[in-house]
């Protein structure tokens, strides 16, 4: 069963990646460009039929290794 | 005006950050992961309300800084 997964950072926390490409942006004349944010998208190939185990396992697994829980929000979408 | 880029690697091409949590989850017992692939999304605010002439800049800015052509792809999304 496939997944994707949605990280962003909360909205209250710096981002540094997006900060450092958005001095770069400028740093080449690019001004209008107010804000730069940038999220990652994790999909996943789970051997797993049964969209209920597989939503209890990916919400394991992004607790565990793919979400940091104190920095980051996440929306999991199944595809079934 | 707001803008999304969808940045993807493309298929043929190794995905050592996908590969690397692969492993860690294989590594907590997760066996059923078959494929891991992180994908990013760059959320852009531009000072600037033309559509066409948003999208012509962030087509330079993807080629100058925001996507590797070699190796990635992108679709870029304009909030009109």
């Amino acid at each position: 069963m496939r997944v994707t997964v949605h990280v962003t950072r909360r909205p209250e926390i710096a981002d540094p990646q997006g900060k450092a490409v958005s001095r770069a942006l400028a740093d080449l004349e690019y001004h209008n460009v107010r804000e730069v944010r940038i999220d990652r998208t994790i999909h996943l190939d789970i051997d797993n039929d049964d969209p209920e185990e597989v939503h209890y396992q990916v919400d394991r697994m992004c607790a565990e290794v793919l979400v940091n829980p104190v920095l980051e929000d996440y929306v999991a979408e199944i595809h079934t």
